[in-house]
Formats: C-alpha cells, structure tokens, sequence
C-alpha cells in the first residue's frame, strides 16, 4: 500500500533544511501616529476586540456577529441593502467585487479618472474583460453633472464606476444627482468610498449608487483587513440573471450570500478576528451617531487647513472639493518633501504620506480619519510643521 | 460650480436615517476550545502581537518584518521559493491566487478529488476558464502514484492541483514521488497544505511542488485571515510568459511580487495586524523546530486515535493515512451527531466539527492542530466522550 512514511525525530531532524530558520526576536512594533493616507490608528476598544480568542465561523455567537456587522455597515452607510458584508480582503478586494460582480464579459464599462484609484478602476475592470472606456479631470478636480451625462451618452456603459473620496489628490466628488443619470440612462453606478465611510457624509440609497466598497482602516478605526461591500436591488437582479458564473470564485456574491444570509452554508473561513474588531469599530461610530463624526472629521479638517495655511502652505484642491479626511499640501518648491516626512517618522514617530502618480513628489497627503481626527492630533501636526520644516528649507544661493 | 453640500449638523440629522443604528452591547466574546477542522486556538504570544496598534504597509519597520514572513514561511514549507508570501484574504483567497496565477485560459487542468476542497479546486478552476477534467477516489482514500501517472498519461494536462490533507476526511495524501511525474510529463503541481502546514511533513522543494498555499490558522496557531502562498521557478518562469493579465488583479502575483520583492510599489494596504500575528507565530514554530511541531502533532493524534477506539469508536481513514492534524471519526449509528457536538459546544464551550459533503452527518471531525495539539487537551475530549457520549446513545427498543 502506498502510504505516507513516519519518520523518527531523528530522521526528519536529518532531512530538515534549517536554511531559512531564522533566529528573530520577540515582536517589538515602533509607536506611530499615523496622519497618512491610511491605515490610520485604530480605536483601543477595537484593537481589544481583535486579541479575543478566536471562536469557529460557524459558532451561534459568531453568527449573531455577522448579523451586528451587517447592520451597522447599512446604518454608517445609509442603505437598506440586504447585500451588505466586509469581504475577507482588505478594500481593494471589495473593489474587485464590486466589478467581478457586475460585470459581464464584453460588457462596456466607463470610468471616470481623476486620480489614482480611478486608473485602477480601470485596469481591474479590463481583467473582467469589460470593454473599458474613460473620461478624464486633472488630478484635483472633480466632474460635473454635465461632464458624466455626456460621458454616458456618448459610450452608453452598462457601468460606471468613479471615486468618491480620491485618496490620492484629496478631491471629494460631488454625488448628488449622478444616480439619477444612471438610472435614466440604464447604468449602473460603482461607487469608490473608501476614504468617505464613516468621515464623509455618504447618502448611498438617497444618491442611488449600486455598489459601493470601503476599507476598515480609515473613518471606522479599525486595522486593515476588511473591505465593507454593498450591492443593491438592480445589481442584485443583473447578478441573478448572469450568464456565466462569476470569475472570481473568493469573491463571488451569490455563494457568500449563501453564508452571510440565512442559509449559513459554509463558502470560506471567515477572518473571524478581524470580524470582532470592525463590529467594534461599528457599534462605537453608532455610539457617536454618524451626524456627529462627519461633523467632527468636518471641524478637524478645517482647522487644519486654516493652520498650514497660516504657515503660508498652499493646499492643492478649491476649498469646495476638499475632502474632510485627506488632504492634499503643495511641496514648497525649496523642500525635499520625502527627506520632511522621513524625518517626522524617524524622529517623531509621525507618519503622513507622499504623492502617488502624477502627485508624486509634488504634495504630502495628510489624513485625519476616525479615531485620529481630533484636535489634539492636528495641533501636534501643526507645530511641527511650523517647528521643523525651516530646517528643510534649502538656502537660497547668496547671489540670489 | 458643483460642489458638495456642508450641511450643518441639525441638517444632516435630520436626513440621517436611523433605522440600523442598533444599540449593541460591547464585545464579549465566548471562550472556546477549538477541536474541530479549523479555526483552531491562536498562541497567546499571536494575539498580543496582533493587537499592536498598526503601522503604516511603507513603513521601515513593516517593510523589514514582510521579510521576515517570508523566510520563515520558506522554513516551515521547507522550500527556497524566492514568491513566498501571505495572501491578503484566509486560505482559499490562496487557493485561488495558485490557480489564477498559473492558469492561461482553455488549457487543460486535472484535479485529483477524494473531499471536499477537491471538488472546490475543480469549481475554481473552471472560473478561470480551464478545461478542468478529475480523478476521482472514495472520500477517505488516497491516491497511488500509479492513478496519478495513468491519468497524466490519460489527460495530458498542464497542472494537477491536488489536496495533501483533506480536511473533509482526515486523509494524508502521500506525496513521495509525485513531482517526478508533474516533471516528467510536463505539467506544473499544484498542493493544498491548508491542514499539513506546520503540523504534517512537508517538503515542499524536495516533493517538486510547484504552487502550494496553506492557511493561518491551523498549524500556524494564528487567527484565520492570512492565506501564505509560495510558487517555484517553473510556475514563476510560465507566469512571466502569461499571453494575458492574470485576471484577478487582488492576487495578481506579478504586482505582488513589486511590493513583497526589492521595489516596494504600492499595490494595496497590507492587513499590517494580521501579518504581525503570522510573524510571532512563525517565529514561534521556528523556536519550536518544524521537526518538533510534526513530532508533537503525530504523538498528540496517536493518544488521541488510541483513546477513541478504547471507547469503542471507529476511525474513517485507515491508520496509514490518517492525518495527524484531522481525525475523522464514525458516528455511531445510535448517535444524533449534531446533537452531541452542539452539547459539547454549549455545555463545555468545546468546539468539534460534523462532516462535510458525502460525509455529512456520518462522522465528526476532530483537529489537533498547532498551539491546541497538547495531551491535556486530548485527555479533556476523551473524557467528554466517555461520560457525555453515553448519554446521547438512543435507547434501543425493548423488542430488539
């Protein structure tokens, strides 16, 4: 009989390639306040939540669980979807859900691209095997009501996906009435709002968005690890009717819904820790009430803009466009800004982040998001701009 | 211009809709003793490690400690794979990103099914529009070198994807000799090490594996969440010379790699938290010796297999096959097995698991599996069955 060999001790001691056995020590994390473009910090509660022993995805307790995430993803999101649950990924998983979910081979999809996770839309969606179209804004602006009704009229997609908050120019897109023009002209509409959920007021079912996907480590205080995804009644039947099955089988709505509806057939095993940790997350943002954090990421936000500008920094986005949660600074011409926020790292433990893309080099983007949007942070921040920047001034030639 | 609407708080509560803001207590989370197919106990050290406030995914120090996965993930799988990584997602993320990542669309891929997570590997396969053809044996039975050369030969396939420890059926597939023929007739070799890693044998360069993917919470002692991935150098060199993208863009290994390898490139925001448990709990096994953990995996399940057939029970899986990690165990006729497994869970918080598939409802599935593989847990469990199983035995009528 072909079987599997039991080996001593000894003899597999022989065998074992000890090459890679590294000696490291014990788990040492540096402390960091994170005014990046995330993750952010993560509320202690939640950090608590996470270290509990995990239970079985299929334990009744657990199963309560889901049912609390559920919810209180609809109520931060403002939506009555039934398909409403975090996806075992982190946001950009939810993002591919959103379009491995809806899309059918050959099918046209627009995206609307003001920055750098709108490129992204598109480059996912093309492996879908969407017929990609675009349509473009500078990295900084945001479109208009005319500029997606023409978008739609001129490709007739069976799609558009667009940003809401684009973490990577601090623009955020005004939504009112765009739901409308998907409707009136057969579309569906994919909604980017992983840096608005729960810091940005976010109206999902008001502003008829079909599918929407965020991240847990930004406005909900939370590590990463989890990407809140939500789909709609027209998504909902459009994924019912489909042709094929959906390619992405990790992803796929129809079998999860198997076991985050009532069925509580087994799909995957659930990140059960990251679970207790967004449940928590949730039940303290429904504790605060959702008015409450928006306004306060609000109030945050524009203390901070009035405090770098008074230091004579220009922001790159019109004051109307300006997301509440990221914002956008312009490198002073006569500054390193990589050589700037090394040094807050290094020396301050202060993390905020560079440019991406066509930004690159050309602004630092700092974010004040859920648990880290108070105050105390945006002074810190401030005075050490004000501190330690003028040291990183080159000196202007004395010819000059 | 449009812009978005600043409301003032008053207005924005008034349009908030309160219908799921659900007032839910804090967390408190049952303890459990995790003796079923998975999640099983995290080490104490994991879960501390894993409520560290998290870090930025560019920071320094992650940066070092991705590397540091990576190394002792190669150490446990006991291969020099250069693509050694977690996948963001639990373990079947990582199933699918073998199969993603190695398939190119219409070839042939054989699955060698005998359980459950054959059967998924075959529904996933065809996601990515293999022509997916099998070999099938009994659930509870393995296969022979001389079934997997006759269906090469049969099939001529470019991958086999198959299962080395089944968890629907406790059966260890042996695996000597296997990588020979995937060489031989030229077809890559695709391993399931979701319920070996750590805890069964496993060489995974010495067995000529080409693409294998395991979970984090099993022999690893981690919570469930993470799906370590690793592909040799003829799956990374087909990769490489792909016609199409790989058509998940998530796993997408040739971007992965940009992050995980020198570059750096920002693909998504990495589970910082999760990855600094997989880290300790590696760290944790190398301390151990990877020798050790199989010595006490093997040790724990032989008191176990002993301890249940003095109790009169029978196992599923012949003794030469059994898996040290997952004993399947016959219900007894007599037995309402759900019945007894629920009373164990709600009377001692001890979780064991019911059968899966063709296998539901006639046996229970018993894990031993890193941190939870211990002779005092295998005394409790065997205790609970002597004097709790008789009580579950159905009166045999009087007329009998």
């Amino acid at each position: 009989m072909y079987q599997f060999r039991v080996l001593s001790k000894t003899q597999y001691l022989s065998q074992v390639d000890r090459s890679h056995k590294k000696d490291f020590n014990p788990i040492s994390v540096p402390e960091r306040l994170l005014l990046g473009p995330g993750p952010s910090n993560s509320h202690p509660d939640v950090l608590r939540a996470i270290a509990q022993p995990p239970i079985g995805h299929l334990d009744p307790y657990y199963i309560d669980l889901m049912g609390e995430v559920q919810e209180l993803l609809r109520y931060v999101w403002q939506t009555d979807n039934r398909l409403t649950l975090p996806m075992s990924g982190t946001g950009s998983s939810a993002m591919e859900a959103t379009l491995a979910n809806s899309i059918e081979e050959g099918e046209k999809v627009l995206v609307a691209i003001n920055g750098y996770f709108g490129n992204r839309l598109a480059d996912m969606a093309s492996r879908y095997k969407a017929e990609v179209v675009t349509v473009e804004k500078d990295w900084g602006e945001a479109f208009s009501l005319e500029d997606i009704e023409e978008a739609l009229l001129t490709h007739k997609p069976a799609i558009i996906a667009m940003v809401h908050a684009e973490t990577s120019t601090g623009v955020c897109q005004p939504m009112e009435g765009i739901g409308d023009l998907c409707v009136k002209h057969d579309c569906l509409l994919v909604l980017d709002t992983v840096t608005s959920l729960g810091g940005v007021p976010l109206f999902l079912d008001k502003w008829k968005i079909d599918l929407a996907y965020s991240c847990s480590q930004k406005g909900l205080s939370c590590p990463p690890g989890l990407g809140p995804f939500t789909m709609g009644p027209r998504a909902e039947e459009k994924l019912s009717k489909r042709k094929e099955k959906v390619p992405n089988w990790y992803l796929d709505v129809s079998l999860l819904n198997q076991y985050w509806g009532s069925d509580r057939v087994y799909h995957h095993t659930a990140p059960v820790n990251m679970n207790f940790g967004i449940r928590e997350a949730l039940r303290l943002l429904a504790e605060e009430g959702i008015e409450n954090a928006w306004q306060r990421h609000r109030s945050n936000a524009e203390k901070l803009w009035k405090g770098l500008e008074s230091l004579g920094l220009n922001l790159h986005v019109a004051e109307a466009l300006r997301l509440p949660t990221l914002t956008t600074v312009v490198i002073p011409s006569d500054v390193n800004g990589k050589a700037f926020s090394s040094h807050l790292l290094n020396k301050y433990g202060v993390e905020i982040g560079g440019g991406l893309g066509s930004l690159a080099g050309k602004v630092w983007r700092i974010g004040l998001m859920g648990y880290n949007s108070n105050s105390e942070n945006v002074e810190n921040l401030l005075n050490l701009f004000d501190t330690e920047l003028p040291n990183f001034r080159e000196k202007l030639s004395s010819a000059a």
